[in-house]
């Protein structure tokens, strides 16, 4: 049924294309033929070769610095020069530290000693592998050994020690526990240490990702009671990548801060454990019960704390560098050499993670395999493809932040965009990045088709979408199919090539339908991946034929297939928001301080309760955006003409096709300044960065909302004037590609 | 320190009575005389007395038919005598049937008997009582033996089967397992017996009163784990009361139905357990995980089923006849004996009843002492008072409704108002009911002063209020500090008074800071309720302070305090929100038929997991609002008027004064249709009613609502007609009112 399904549609596509299919970016004569190759270019792609290769990968835990890593280096390496690409090895040295010593224990009358060890399983082959795991840890933690009380902090954010100051809780001295979510991991104990607290332990609670989820592993996909998450605890927010060498490669030779200069490392010790050694820890805090937003899935009351007995934690890591292996491979262009087009995706995991990296991966491989067949039957990319497959990024990017500023002067010539995925589920497409590249996009995936259901994935998105607002009870404006771009934050090898360097970059995969709750674990294995997320690589295929369609057509588009009106209608909306961001921290500042004037929390409260009545906030003050909004217009403008004037770009000649080429991709760069962003002059992008306080969760705007959000005023009025001049520059290159097309 | 608070409030309060204070209905002389013997009211309430009181009444179960219910009734009546009441004990024979045989278990390979036992507790010192204690049980489900599959069906409301549809799981010849909550208890196998089910058995899930929401009793005062909650599965909505008496008095020789054609007793066999109990029944059942809305706090994967081992549940009871015991007390008024100011709240409990309802029936008590106090004084209320304690409220508003059905005709001509409570906890002071009082009751709660800050009860809650809104990233407009009347829907004795009758009626209370999870179990005991609902009585006095001056201005104004613009104003904003419930589920019904049509529910769903496609509904019709629109204009109108004329009543003849307000207190009796509402005759009145799928909860223009909930299309219409008419009438009572103080 599937199968005649995909068969029918597929034919029903294949006439379409044959009727002269508009190809953005292409002329008529040169889309048909691209669209030839891409049908060619879908019958390399193999489910078998993909389960072949995660078969492999995933065999051993390959982390930085493992036998297994090297050996799927130099495998990936191998398999790339098969198919024909130059491919070379590039070798960092980089901070690596892994766990000497790991104690967390509870002390005083009922004493427990958490047992941080995920137990083999027979249901999964891999899982007792026990010499080769890395044990449950956060990479950059502190060495410590602290013995303090206590305190729960829900996810660590700055909201809830706003919330657990109103309860008269202070968690100076003591040891913060935190549920895993709601931020990036690196937040919890960067706010615990601002805060003062001396360690933190972060777990995984059962309402995230484990039984109230669904049934836990093996019996469905869902973290069991001993599962814990590994995972990088550096200040990512601040820079990625080796924290010994900001902003340039670490050569074997490379200078090197001193470790303790290095700020991105943790000021405390911090560990991860699973819900089962959580329990008995939680069970011991005293004090208020959390308010109901806090409340997880374990069968208690959970309380703030402190805890009457203390807990001792202990932590000591070998310190080591380790060197990585970024496997590089590269077609040359046949016309613009010079011109890359960049895929990527990490090989290093945690344990042996299948779904993390080595799905995305394999989509990747199969991609390289098909274009070396393609090139086979005499395919020549007009710009150079480079596939890459890095090592290191779970710590923290390092593979790809270290090679991006090794290569920064020779990318920031030639990168058109670089196209990343991090693993790969079953489901709906989804994906991030420069809104440049959003109509080119939206093309792509209405011409792949759902292997479920044989729709477009563009169709069956567009379907999820309306039927989940409608069982949301939320009235969907319906006939827009169109995909719209979530802006990239941080969490992949994208960071670098974005943020740093100003690389128009996508982010993609498909999700949604998988059952997925042993991400960082010894359980994201091969077999699990095969039971529960995406049986059969169904989706694994799609993901090639998705990513695969948009490195070929970027590569062999004769004009970059971007759209500034997309990029233009995003940043308005972006501005829109933080205008409202603004109005309403001045009204909820307004009503805060007249309810502290009235008394209302002293009197709302309950008196048998610790609680602490906030103080009056300093008023919000207005901010100039005329700036910034007569920019926008001269930016919608701008784009509205490059828009007109886009179709006639195929018809220029070869020299101007050429200017024009290098303003568009290059376009992205201007939206760069180049001492970054307040506090962290590594990410200079001032349209997408990180949150400061959130990690992952994307901040648009950064340099105006961060300053609203953590009311620095004064930084605030300077940053609306950044982007309304960094906006003028941008629209500049608009115009001088209006020129070139008049 | 709270002492010194309140004296000082008092002080305060007190200089401003006496500067003149206006009080709604009396002349500048009378009110002046009125807060004073207010003010010698407030110091007669004493808590040590509701200790007292609630340490009998508690000391052992009393259900109806028990002897210590009868021994409460007689020295309640007691009581009322020693304090110059005339008193007398009103009896009524009804139908009240307790458990013969009472049988859960799960078959099977992993057979399990559920142990339906509430165990004594060191802590609690009448919770041994077991030879005294009704089992737990819900009355009024049917005998049954039935054994078959188990289907978990979240709060078993309609809603709730619709996704079950989509699920694709049918609970026909089924037991459904629904957790408490959501819905009055009786719509739970109301509902499941519409689908087919063949027995139901609800649960105290402890996401909702126990463990999630604190620590559970002895330690704190939530639900323990074997804690079940007793209660009545009768179909209220449809009538309460005796179901073998509807619209007449259960009196000895009364005639009554035969107990197969009493339609409100339920139709399949109903159990409740604790959730030690539910445990292993909800770990049985397979299928599809639930939706996330229905995960309850219990430390498994909730599976909607069906389960694989079948379930047998066993019910058997008695039927049998039991006398009641209605204590009824009057202290006659001076100038107008035959108009009468209610005052109730039930005196049997489920098991020892502390909370429920003891702690509402003491503070009555101390209003009529205290009332007695000042009579010795020489207080003469112009009105008749009368003190009522409810027999048999918790199976069915037994007590109230048959008195208030054997005393119908009595009633509609004499009965002012009704003040009703049940129970009472800590906190924020609570009010339901007609909103002809709202004005009237703001006045009453701006002047009695909170045990715990010093300030009135109003503005507590109001401060409340807003910072409540505030800490929820609510704005709130601040300034208007008055309480907003909830509408009153079913659940305790003022709904024969309103909604049989057209009595005016309020239900009032504190709460908001209690620990209450105890509600109907064997622990809602004196110990329980002087350590984690309201020690020292401080809420008790408070309530009495509230309820007493709502009786003792009722009974004394010379102009009963009654407002039409507040009613004005809330029906026009119930029309406003029927109106918008028809808009939506027009654009609803539209989205959901485009949905379906565009088969997008096919597309979005998940291809390994079992799903219904939704059909398509028939169009929501226009409905034409213009004649109850027009009609809230004269309302409106008449209104305003009411209120420009209403200071001139004060000074009225005597002769005027007396037929005004029999106009106003009989109005409410024009808001009543002789034949009732569509399905269910007993409930009259047309803005307010319990729901036919909720219960408790209120549904206001009942008709038109349920209507259009239902999509009953020509019934809409014709109950907007109905409303306008009903409507038409009334203003024709304010009208004559007006022309009166013309």
């Amino acid at each position: 049924m599937r199968k005649s399904l995909l068969f029918f549609g597929f034919l029903l596509l294949s006439v379409s294309f044959l009727k002269g299919q508009k190809v953005m970016g292409f002329t008529d004569a040169s889309a048909a033929k691209q669209i030839d190759w891409e049908k060619q270019f879908d019958t390399y792609i193999k489910a078998s070769d993909q389960d072949e290769w995660m078969k492999f990968l995933t065999s051993h835990p390959h982390h930085v610095g493992s036998p297994q890593g090297k050996a799927n280096a130099d495998y990936l390496a191998n398999l790339f020069k098969q198919w024909g690409y130059e491919t070379e090895i590039a070798q960092y040295f980089v901070l690596f530290p892994t766990p000497k010593t790991r104690v967390v224990e509870l002390l005083g009358s009922k004493p427990f000693k958490a047992k941080l060890e995920e137990p083999a399983l027979a249901a999964d082959h891999t899982s007792n592998q026990k010499a080769e795991q890395l044990p449950t840890y956060n990479a950059y933690s502190a060495d410590g050994d602290v013995t303090a009380e206590l305190v729960f902090v829900n996810r660590g954010v700055p909201a809830d020690y706003e919330e657990l100051e109103r309860m008269g809780i202070d968690v100076k001295g003591k040891i913060v526990i935190a549920k895993y979510g709601g931020s990036w991991r690196g937040i919890k104990p960067k706010v615990a240490a601002e805060h003062g607290a001396v360690g933190c332990i972060i777990y995984s609670d059962p309402g995230d990702d484990g039984y109230v989820a669904g049934d836990t592993y093996p019996e469905g996909g869902f973290r069991p009671k001993d599962g814990a998450q590994r995972g990088s605890v550096m200040d990512m927010p601040v820079y990625p990548g080796d924290p010994l060498t900001p902003d340039h490669g670490s050569t074997k030779d490379a200078q090197r801060l001193d470790r303790k200069d290095a700020i991105t490392i943790m000021k405390i010790p911090v560990l991860p454990i699973s819900y089962a050694d959580a329990l008995p820890l939680l069970q011991s805090l005293k004090g208020a019960v959390v308010p109901q937003s806090w409340k997880g899935g374990l069968p208690i009351t959970y309380h703030v704390g402190p805890s009457v007995d203390k807990v001792h934690l202990k932590l000591a890591f070998n310190w080591d560098i380790k060197p990585l292996y970024d496997v590089i491979a590269k077609m040359p262009g046949s016309e613009f050499p010079d011109e890359w087009v960049i895929r990527g995706n990490h090989h290093d995991g945690w344990v042996n993670g299948a779904e993390d990296p080595t799905s995305g991966m394999v989509a990747e491989l199969s991609e390289a395999k098909a274009i070396g067949e393609l090139a086979k039957k005499g395919f020549k990319p007009k710009r150079t493809l480079v596939f890459c497959a890095w090592d290191g990024e779970e710590p923290s990017l390092l593979g790809s932040t270290e090679w991006v500023e090794d290569h920064q002067e020779e990318l920031k010539r030639k990168a058109v965009a670089y196209i990343n995925t991090d693993g790969n589920n079953r489901g709906f497409v989804g994906a991030e990045g420069s809104h440049t590249l959003e109509p080119f996009f939206n093309e792509i995936i209405g011409e792949v088709i759902d292997p479920q259901t044989g729709v477009t994935v563009k169709e069956r998105r567009y379907a999820k979408a309306i039927a989940d607002a409608d069982r949301a009870g939320r009235t969907k404006l319906m006939g827009d199919k169109s995909l719209k771009l979530s802006a990239l934050g941080a969490g992949s090898d994208y960071s670098p090539f974005l943020q740093h360097l100003g690389i128009a970059s996508m982010n993609l995969g498909y999700g949604g339908e998988g059952e997925g709750g042993q991400y960082h674990s010894i359980y994201d294995s091969y077999d699990y991946f095969t039971r529960f997320i995406d049986p059969g690589f169904a989706y694994g295929v799609t993901l090639s034929k998705t990513a695969g369609r948009t490195m070929l057509r970027l590569a062999d588009a004769e004009v970059i297939p971007m759209d500034f009106v997309s990029f233009y209608k995003t940043v308005n909306g972006y501005v829109s928001e933080v205008k409202a961001l603004l109005e309403n921290s001045r009204t909820e500042t307004e009503q805060l301080n007249k309810l502290v004037k009235e008394k209302a929390f002293d009197l709302a409260k309950d008196p048998t309760k610790q609680y602490t009545t906030p103080v009056a906030k300093e008023e919000v003050p207005y901010m100039n955006f005329s700036n910034l909004e007569n920019q926008l217009v001269q930016l919608q403008a701008a784009s509205d003409e490059f828009q007109k004037l886009y179709p006639k770009a195929t018809s220029l000649s070869t020299d101007k096709q050429k200017q024009l080429n290098a303003i568009l991709y290059k376009a992205e760069r201007s939206l760069l300044k180049a001492d970054g962003l307040p506090r962290r002059p590594w990410y200079r992008h001032q349209i997408y960065a990180p949150g400061y306080y959130t990690g992952y969760g994307v901040k648009t705007l950064p340099g105006i909302r961060e300053g609203i959000e953590e009311r620095h005023w004064k930084e605030t009025q300077e940053n609306i004037d950044i982007v309304a001049k960094t906006l003028e520059t941008y629209t500049q290159q608009v115009r001088a590609a209006n020129e070139l097309l008049k």
